[in-house]
């Protein structure tokens, strides 16, 4: 573990940052730099004049992900702005390439405007072959998202949302297998209305699961909540809490399978799993502080505990996700990441741990687990030709 | 020069494009992760929201370089799109790696609304130490670098422009010291009323020369024109042609010292070129066909020819300047550069050049001199602190 620095403020400052743009060609001579710049380089442009597709041959783009934030929600640490996210942004960018070989790039955004922030990402859109929304406060993630998805011809991607939601799908799928229980009629409460409950809410849905209860903390969100609420919370009031309970997230615990907070720090009393149905499932991932510590769960009664961490066991870690759905999205060209491509991702994630495997400390595979990746790409790639939104109808082979 | 490929295209199809982003730090396991990523990436992030300024410490901000375009005016390719502008921005961003040890990026832009190009390259500035603008198409470009410099606390420099007027001056200067002729009182003509040569006439303005004539296809701009004008042609026409000269090329051209053409091949004849004063001297730029090809200006009367290509003597070559300039705003992190920044290139450009070594084959260096770069960093950033742009009062050393 000794890199030579003693900090990670240390490691950061040594290169100033953690990235480097490089040449994959030579460029030493003249006759080098007649070829991939003045004159040579016309040909590639006229080619790409002349059948715009070939941009994906000839240039990074097809093989390039924008990391896109405006710096309002970073880590736990809040609206901090885009130079102070751009650290962030440099990693996400770098876990592309580490995980997936995907080139990707930080753009921090020197504007918190909804409209503005839509226009510049659809702009510098021809350079990238994918865009990665990362660290954007909600509810404004959404529209953005939505907004972005509709006018681009690029997959676009909101990590905090989609990625938190397959991965804890995943762990879902795999821990009712163990608890032997009907994943569709157990009653789940989601704790935590911003980007990442709202999205595990929707995935839950389309996966069939028909009783979730969403509280935020003000507590149960339901068809009569006034306060407190907006457009997405309201379109959530509709599609969970079919028996219209109301009150604290103590009163949508009760005989509840299934607790997914991503909320805050230790707030999972004693009661209210003890109030819970039997073997209780809780994926507790507020960070670096779970709702509640792992040990203490387990003391509690809790059968399962995923957290966010990598120091306990079924971490949750959107970097089972991004990578390789970017992979896959890349590989076949597709226009979109699609909710068959995000489901796709989940079951691959899943299928990953043998059921002879399978226990309650292992319910997620682990992130440096490299079958992971080729995993999700390969079911990612296959969902979109299946679904219409590849430009090729075949992953490219070796 | 066998690289392994038979021609551009395949060199650019190898591996799809030219440039890959890679990480400067390790990330092998857990332990990595956790310093250039989640947790441990909250300790920069922390350090740059409590002092903004420091993110030139912690991130790659301060060694970035954006290459902006829309694609409308590329290479002599002319409005090719934004995708098909990426080879000729990925080489333009590798050049500054090669040359300067500058990281680049290309953007190329879906719009080419002078707005919202405006807005774009002001919001994605955070994460940029620098923006390099690049065939944009007069006169659009002039008002978007004029904004843009106004409204980023970075360096804007459009490259189409102040790259070539300042090597272009270089050479000037050193073919003054062999004409023996005063270049304040020259009769110069400029061919081409676009980005180059407007920039052309300023610069050379600011260096003291006070007789430029500027043509453009529909003849020499005067005061009393009102055809074929624009808000910049106008601008140009109260600070040139001091005798209203009118009428066509030819009649500009009749005793001029000097003519740089930017603009098309093969336009000027022998009579032009044996009207013009003794020892003319001649830069037919346009590419990759020069205004004139330099054995046939020889033959005419021409005592110096300088042109675009690498064929011959005398290369005008961007790469001279921009490399430099900008390692040199980086390095004391200028927020502009301005003109006092834009002389010292020139001077230092043209002063590498021993008067021993001066002959009419050799008024410019050559583009792989390896003193370039760094004479010319050198000289900017000293221009830069003596005008108070820079934030930084030295140099780095080393």
């Amino acid at each position: 573990m000794d890199r030579g620095y003693h900090s990670a403020l240390e490691m950061h400052g040594l290169h100033k940052g953690k990235m480097e743009i490089v040449s994959t060609v030579p460029l030493e001579n003249a006759a080098d730099l007649s070829l991939a710049y003045s004159p040579g380089v016309a040909e590639p442009c006229l080619e790409i004049a002349k059948d715009r597709k070939t941009v994906f041959d000839y240039t990074i783009k097809g093989n390039l992900v924008a990391v896109v934030t405006d710096g309002t929600a970073v880590l736990g640490l809040g609206d901090i702005g885009p130079e102070a996210a751009l650290p962030v942004m440099e990693g996400k960018a770098l876990l592309l390439k580490r995980f997936a070989d995907v080139d990707a790039f930080p753009i921090c955004l020197g504007t918190k405007d909804v409209k503005e922030i839509i226009q510049t990402v659809k702009s510098i859109s021809p350079t990238f072959g994918g865009i990665n929304l990362e660290d954007i406060s909600a509810p404004r993630c959404f529209e953005i998202e939505r907004r972005l998805r509709e006018e681009c011809d690029i997959p676009v991607f909101h990590d905090d949302q989609h990625g938190t939601a397959i991965v804890v799908a995943a762990g879902l799928i795999n821990a009712f297998k163990l608890i032997e229980k009907d994943l569709s009629n157990a009653k789940i409460v989601v704790n935590g209305a911003g980007a990442a409950g709202i999205a595990i809410v929707k995935h839950l849905t389309t996966l069939g699961c028909r009783h979730i209860i969403l509280c935020d903390s003000k507590g149960t969100i339901h068809k009569n909540r006034t306060h407190g609420m907006n457009p997405v919370k309201l379109e959530m009031a509709h599609i969970t809490n079919p028996f219209g309970v109301t009150g604290s997230l103590s009163d949508a615990l009760y005989d509840a399978d299934v607790f997914i907070g991503v909320s805050v720090a230790n707030l999972l009393t004693e009661a209210m799993i003890q109030s819970m149905s039997d073997s209780p499932v809780l994926f507790a991932l507020a960070n670096p502080i779970p709702e509640i510590m792992p040990n203490l769960a387990k003391q509690f009664g809790a059968f399962i505990i995923a957290t966010g961490r990598s120091d306990y066991p079924n971490q949750v870690n959107n970097v089972l996700a991004f990578p390789g759905i970017f992979r896959g999205a890349l590989d076949v060209r597709a226009r979109d990441i699609n909710e068959e491509m995000k489901m796709a991702a989940t079951y691959a994630i899943a299928s990953l741990i043998d059921e002879k495997d399978l226990n309650a400390d292992y319910i997620i595979p682990d992130p440096f687990d490299d079958r992971v990746v080729n995993a999700v790409a390969q079911a990612v790639a296959e969902a979109a030709i299946k679904t219409g939104t590849a430009s090729l109808s075949a992953m490219p082979v070796g």
